[in-house]
């Protein structure tokens, strides 16, 4: 298989409450692209209206453990008490075939793919200011007051983390940020040392 | 004046009969973008239609022979007997007042331009196919056999420096062309050197 025809990994991240599941929500939702979702593990409990296989792939933390051993993640993290992860399986097959494959991960998670996929794209979506990421950190209202406390420190910690990644999109609005990423990912295919190889064959079968 | 607002200055170029002009001319004709069009210099006659400070400023030889002579160009290129040249002047004030300056430019101008701004997007407009490009210069019509035989030699020499540029961008339709090339600029914008500047003054502001 040549290289140009193998699909673009896409990585969305950014600190937590930022939005990065909406946007990733928006972004599918949006036409004219060819997107598959690789679906995280997670050893939380389920938020409301959460579904197993699509939100996220809920097991134990018994289960999550095993398959760390196992190296059957691409990255994974713990956070307060839970552990988050990307199986590894399905994404390599996928990218032979061609897809682009998006995942939507903690930043934690995003810098140990940095290390393993180079040619990855990486988005750190960013908040348009601290307050609307606090705001939303609150009205989650899911979560207990440590937990909020200790989501807010990690995302204090995560903002200077954006100069790690490729492309810095603000949450503004969700549909503008989905529409940045979408231009992001057009962009990435026109670029010379991806749309190189299929300029080169258009001018050798002359 | 802050690195973050100052604007991007856009080369578009590409191969002697690739459509450039029709390209950015869709470019400008789109909604959504604050681009601001750079008229080249030239010494050939104006062809059917073209207007003077429009298409080009048409000026004779002996007047821009005084120019390059006064380094009032940015870059220039002669071709078939014609002098063509990007002048310097309005160019910097414009991306200092933080305005996306387009230039539609041959690949020679291009790489003197590469050598002298390095934050300058280049993107280089590619045919379908080497056929499209034939059909096209002869099509034109409003050129001798001679000077068409020398572009379709020149594109030639052209197609391999497709390397050198940040994008390919295959003009198959128009309006699909001038839409990539949107995505590029928002893509560019977006991109992590760019837009970190914003980022942490954002943050900073709290």
């Amino acid at each position: 298989m040549k290289l140009n025809q193998r699909g673009l990994l896409i990585v969305i991240s950014g600190p937590s409450g930022v939005g990065k599941g909406t946007v990733r929500e928006a972004l599918f939702e949006m036409e004219g692209h060819d997107l598959v979702y690789s679906t995280s593990m997670t050893t939380r409990p389920p938020r409301e209206g959460e579904i197993d296989g699509k939100d996220y792939y809920f097991v134990s933390k018994e289960e999550f453990l095993e398959r760390i051993k196992n190296d059957q993640f691409l990255e994974y993290a713990e956070f307060v008490g839970n552990y988050y992860g990307t199986p590894k399986d399905k994404i390599d097959a996928q990218l032979e075939q061609g897809k682009e494959v998006v995942l939507e991960i903690e930043v934690q998670g995003a810098l140990q793919v940095r290390e393993k996929v180079k040619d990855a794209v990486f988005i750190f979506i960013a908040p348009p200011n601290k307050e609307a990421l606090f705001r939303r950190l609150l009205r989650r209202g899911t979560e207990d007051p440590e937990t909020i406390d200790s989501r807010m420190k990690k995302a204090e910690r995560e903002f200077p983390l954006a100069h790690k990644y490729d492309y810095i999109v603000v949450n503004d609005e969700v549909m503008n940020a989905a529409d940045r990423i979408i231009a992001i990912i057009r962009a990435e295919h026109a670029k010379t040392e991806r749309a190189i190889y299929k300029y080169r064959e258009m001018l050798e079968v002359d």
